[in-house]
């Protein structure tokens, strides 16, 4: 739509920044500046393939460090092939921004680009356009065929189980907003890094594969989630709401209430939720005790349909919703 | 970022517009609702991934008709795997819109849709976010192993050919902009109709496999493109000007310096641009003869590097650029 021209072009851009050699064995045959790249997947596996945007001001305040939007812009789409049980493999990139800065785009892509080498992610294709920030990922990656953790595998009676400590993002996100007092600011400074960085539960999600009967992963808070899980696998869920798991950090920086709401209901945790027969759970406790992740039942899969909560023994019901895209 | 709710969430909005059953055959194990889509890839191929994002105001008019945005997502990236020899099979949809517009969202599935049953390809997975329109998609398809097209395959004596013809898509645009006098309504009506419903050259591509040696798909006009392909192949190219194909519609429609400035430069026309053997050019033509498309020789391939221009036996410099989504 128009035909001038800049000195650093779409082409040159991508190349620039995002253009690496890949690693042997990563399976690139063709990786970015041909129409499309060409991958092996490996024989005998399936492929799994997700996609989630970011939006400026919607899943990341404006002025956000631009290394912690590349980080996160890969790590949500990590986070659900984690939610799989898949080896990451390759992913695409698909860039808006509202002009071309120097200084973000280096630091974005340092971003990217180290999560993706910590999980062997390629970068293999890409597209940058002008507009407001907007990041859009794909990653593809693949589990031996029939191995995946889907969604719709729970049983009446597996437990309900999440790696890690809920809540911790949501607060972080809410002291970028509102700065803490100073006696809290070591423990506000740990959350706010905790929604800066997240980190994708991709080892365990591997680790989870034949022992774990369903999974997926906390992008939208528990109380947005859990109704998702347990209906794709048919059943209704039991929270336990006092075992949900508390970070240090968050017990030391908000009164338990507050942590409450937010450990049910502030999304952006990246944690995996799973389904695990009782006979099963001390292997996989076993697994995320291998990779220092804590891991914690908090409730139960039972016949029947929707969600039900208890605190203390009695009926609880949650006041705060999860995250919705179009709240 | 917000625990607030709307009557019609993210989850439901996908799946209402865009979740259908997949045919039998179509490598679906799991498509929308999961973490992620869970695919077969046929045993002894490769996998052929791309992704493009299309702005409102920069890739298509304010105002164009939901259904040609639609189209138009999906078919800058079968035109990639065009451009590949790829079969495509599934595509992922990152849409970010300002508001949920119901009128909107039915015809913009219409378009995305139709074109997708008419490649046989899955919708399997979708994300969707407020902001400024913006959509991403990326498509996925497989070809036998070893047999892709690639940019860097074509050898010096090696005609250039392309299909179809050039410059329509840009003079469309032209017209959505400035309405044509009286005389030409019925020829810029088809123009506009070659911009708003690209039509990308999916079986041709399949078919050209084993007969052309390179490929590219002309998304930035051939002024932007033909230099990428020729350098990617470490070769010079030569392009005599007035061999360049235009339309019936576009010759009815306007003078013949503007056709061919468009037909250089305007891009938007989803081509495919080749290189192939001279002794191999009439298989070629079988097979863009035996899917009714058009193809010409517009020029050659030769040692060297950079691409000249002749017109009528003499040198010729392009005065427009290729499209840049950066100008």
């Amino acid at each position: 739509m128009s035909s001038g021209g800049s000195d650093l072009g779409e082409f040159e851009l991508i190349r620039r920044f995002f253009q690496r050699p890949c690693a042997p064995g990563a399976g690139v045959i063709l990786g970015i500046g041909d129409d499309a790249a060409l991958l092996e997947v490996p024989p005998g596996t399936q492929l799994v393939a997700a996609v989630d945007t970011i939006v400026e001001g919607r899943h990341f305040p404006e002025k956000t460090d631009a290394r912690s939007v590349g980080h996160r812009a890969l790590a949500v789409n990590l986070s659900d092939l984690a939610a799989m049980g898949a080896t990451p493999a390759w992913a695409t990139l698909a860039l808006t921004m509202p002009s071309v800065d120097i200084d973000w785009l280096e630091s974005f892509a340092a971003g990217l680009l180290e999560l993706a080498d910590a999980h062997g992610v390629a970068l293999v294709g890409g597209d940058t356009t002008r507009g407001p920030l907007t990041i859009s990922v794909q990653v593809m990656g693949h589990v031996p065929r029939g191995t995946a953790l889907r969604r719709d595998g729970a049983r009446a009676g597996d437990l309900l189980a999440v790696t890690g400590t809920l809540g911790d993002a949501g607060a972080g996100l809410a002291f970028v907003k509102t700065p803490p007092p100073p006696e809290t600011r070591l423990a506000a400074l740990e959350l706010i890094r905790r929604f800066d960085y997240p980190a994708p539960r991709v080892q365990f999600g591997l680790a989870a594969r034949g022992i774990a009967t369903a999974a997926m992963d906390l992008s939208d808070g528990l109380v947005g989630d859990l109704p998702k899980l347990a209906q794709a696998s048919g059943l209704a869920a039991h929270v336990v709401v006092e075992r949900l798991p508390l970070s240090e950090a968050m017990r030391a920086a908000v009164p338990g209430p507050q942590a409450r709401d937010w450990a049910l209901a502030a999304g952006d945790d990246y944690e995996l939720l799973l389904a695990v027969p009782a006979p099963r759970y001390t292997d996989l406790r076993a697994a995320a005790d291998q990779l220092n992740l804590t891991l914690c039942v908090i409730g139960e899969f039972r016949e029947g349909n929707g969600v039900t909560w208890s605190l203390n023994g009695g009926d609880f019901v949650p006041s705060a919703r999860g995250w919705d895209h179009f709240a």
